[in-house]
């Protein structure tokens, strides 16, 4: 693990914060009442994009209904084109903050610019930073100033060493509530977005102490192969899923393709019950209500 | 799955013997009275290579005992040194011949040569087809005309499309009874050998009616990796699995860092054993012993 | 060119201001009396960072005599590691503006933040946006409302279509003076930090109307292979070079394995004149002092 | 260079043969007269694969004219489907020979099958082991057997260590008369069928004193991009340049898009005569008939 493609003098001893000998026990991060990073597995689910009250609220519904724990959904969106959907920006984060207070959950959402950090955390519990920042060092400061939970994408092409570099920018700016998450790597086979890299899993469970999450839904680029990556995903021990879900698929305003709809959404979730209970482990409780919750 | 990089006019039609709807309940192949592409896991165990009587027998004894299927051994090792251990060739056939009367186990070798392919055949009950061969198409043709089952793993940097097309060669031949291995693809990490490719099990069994096996040893290079690895390939529907076992592995003539000990590989197939029932699949019955099975 | 790995539905005519004929003959990009973009080969050239204003000075100072256009430098670094050498920040562009009016060299460094946009703009005749940036999407949009000279370089691993996306957001916001810089891409060799892409150049040319420059320097990683891929460079067409200078390697505090001594690159620019000269081109004239130059 | 993905084991002193202190003056081969990894740089250009008399005899001739050395041209080809053309095999040696007889051209073509080597022999004047037969051991032993110049192309994701190895298997045969070409390698950009990688040939120059040759044609899959990344690979340092053309290309059987008209080959030959002075060498003057050269 000493080897860095663009920094090779690096070392794991040189990721004091985040190297697994320094937490040991692993490090858990509470939302809502839900635990990420200790023995439960967590999920993740929404839609890619907030695109209307409506589509957000009956997203939100169907995924809490099917068990998952916090809402996920982008705002602010780094698109590869500026003429595509670029997130309906601060009018999302309002509506997240609404579906939120309708249903209980947890919001986790992309902040893309340092100077959005303070904003989005207004309404977000957990802040993403998305694959294409992933070494953005402005941005990792600056939520490394914060004190909100973090999940830290891992970058298209990112080593597993460049990965916790990374993530030791946030560390050392003192917040130590990071989680991580592997979604797809890119290689040459054409016939999927990415390559999900699920090596990824035991590799970062040794270097680092950090809750490890995966994102089926990037990681393929197709709905119908989520369901066996998920399980994968949690057979090879991952803390956690990202995966996206629309209450209508083909309407999405973006990558409608990967999104599975609630009853697809349903049915993996049942898969990876019985999965997780194979490996010793099982799906966390639902989120308490955030009401009761003080932020 | 249209588009082939080294062949861009190439289609999923092109491959009429291969392709999904050849063959919409799949291919079965039988070995020792075991089935492969069946609902049944199979494991196909063993040391890299042959190294002597002693070594191949305790390896052996140990995988049947915790409940693996078939025997792999390299007699024939194609190594990138031509100074490296390049096995024990015809010896190491007759040994895993030895090895096979003693124990019952069905045994699995790699043929790198179109010359050797009947001596192989004597020995083996499957072909092994190894990565770097698997666009060696005088080796495809020559298996294709035999009525062994083959084993055919995928290129290290194959597409998914060039590898059923390696597939299509040997099956235009007349040979229905092919196996496919995904081993791990190159890509930019450095802290693995390989990066194991599980986005390929759901796309093969979608694109193919071949069975689909997952080797986790060669697809990390680390044996600690593999059962984690292993269990998230049954998780995501792999048809068996490919698991270098040694009993002495830091002894190992060939790849003793990806070895198992059998003590780790025992508590895999426990481990597996779980997750393949909350798949809704279980791992197969033992081999019938192969004195009763007529070749 | 109408396949893009993250946002597959966009194509080329989806790049209305950076496809080629929105400007059939090219975009020239003026600075300091050099023109880049048009028939002569520039070369900008320095070291890693700025270090002290000795290195920065004896570096600049070498590098003009032996023919180089522009500056390049250092003041905010990116670096992988949060442990490393970030550079001299704000005493870095001091330092850069002092030694342009000394040299009366063009400066080009490296702005990593949108709300450092403003301040770089203060101190440099050109600004940078490194390989990790390529999608910071906001940093992309706030160099698009300035009217400076961008010099924009290919993410690690981004296709061509991403790389003309990422330019076509600087457009967007009527900033024209835009070049890009191929600098290596990521791949599965270990001998090498990048593998130079020299496929893009002829690619580029044809995709968009945008000057097309090429950094040996990180795309190898290593000096000795800087002067031979240099002449690849000018030989396959590209605009101009990047090329990193110090004038004690051995001291640098960053990147020195990758940096020309001064004779080096001396040896180097008489070369690449030669071949420059052989494809029809020739290697521009010094810049004007810019003192005579208005900003 | 000690790092090997799939041998981790190795170094560059375990190469004895094929190392570059093993001959400091480098390996010259010598074909019709013509020294190939000598101070001239050659040339190999013909069609994919022999079609007709016809059509072989009017390309060799046109390469010929512009200055070609040797001619190229498939007779078994190693296609990715098996319902591809697969070349004329012996009737395509055959016509090979003819067309050598009435222009004094040397013949390259490629071998694929151990059995083939002693036929092949009797036809060719160099034997091609392709790119994905370059781990095919019972080959490279097969080849090393003879004394007949080998042409060694690097497989499609073959690290500079493996492809050293590969040559290393010939060479210990007894087989002095290796050439080295690099013909793209595997990367994740769709909009070429590879990237040509021209770091591999200064890397291929320290590591070894065998010749290194480059294959524009494959490294990038269309026509139109040769002429550039041919000039690049001379000025690079590339000893040959393997340029496929057809006299039709619009008709021909395999690779169409990649081969160059007979007019553009002649225009790419004046340009890279050009970059060749520049670097302080030049083309080889033409081989001469072979009717005078003893066999």
């Amino acid at each position: 693990m000493s080897f860095d493609r663009d920094d090779p003098s690096s070392t794991g001893t040189e990721r004091p914060l985040t190297r697994r000998d320094a937490r040991p026990a692993g490090t858990v991060v509470t939302v809502g009442g839900v635990e990420i990073g200790g023995p439960d597995i967590v999920v993740f689910a929404g839609p890619c994009a907030v695109e209307s009250a409506t589509q957000l609220l009956a997203t939100a519904r169907a995924v809490q209904a099917a068990g998952a724990h916090v809402l996920r959904a982008g705002a602010f969106k780094p698109r590869t084109s500026p003429y595509s959907f670029q997130g309906l920006k601060e009018e999302g984060l309002s509506l997240l903050a609404q579906v939120r207070a309708k249903t209980g959950l947890p919001v986790v959402t992309e902040v893309m610019d340092p100077r959005q950090v303070e904003l989005v955390s207004q309404y977000a519990d957990i802040l993403q930073v998305g694959s294409r920042n992933m070494q953005n060092i402005s941005l990792l400061e600056e939520v490394g100033k914060t004190r909100m939970p973090v999940l830290l994408k891992r970058g298209m092409s990112a080593t597993i060493s460049e990965y916790l570099h990374a993530a030791e920018y946030v560390l050392r700016g003192g917040n130590t509530q990071v989680m991580l998450c592997e979604r797809g790597i890119r290689t040459f086979e054409p016939s999927t977005r990415n390559t999900l890299d699920l090596n990824a899993i035991p590799m970062l469970h040794r270097e680092t102490h950090l809750a490890v999450l995966v994102d089926p839904s990037h990681g393929t680029g197709q709905a119908w192969m989520v369901p066996s990556l998920a399980a994968a995903a949690v057979a090879a021990g991952a803390d956690g899923l990202l995966v996206e879900v629309h209450c209508d698929p083909a309407r999405a305003l973006s990558d409608g393709r990967q999104s599975l709809t609630p009853d697809a959404f349903a049915r993996m979730m049942r898969e990876i019950a019985a999965v997780a209970v194979a490996v010793g482990r099982a799906l966390a409780p639902a989120a308490v209500p955030l009401a009761s919750v003080p932020r």
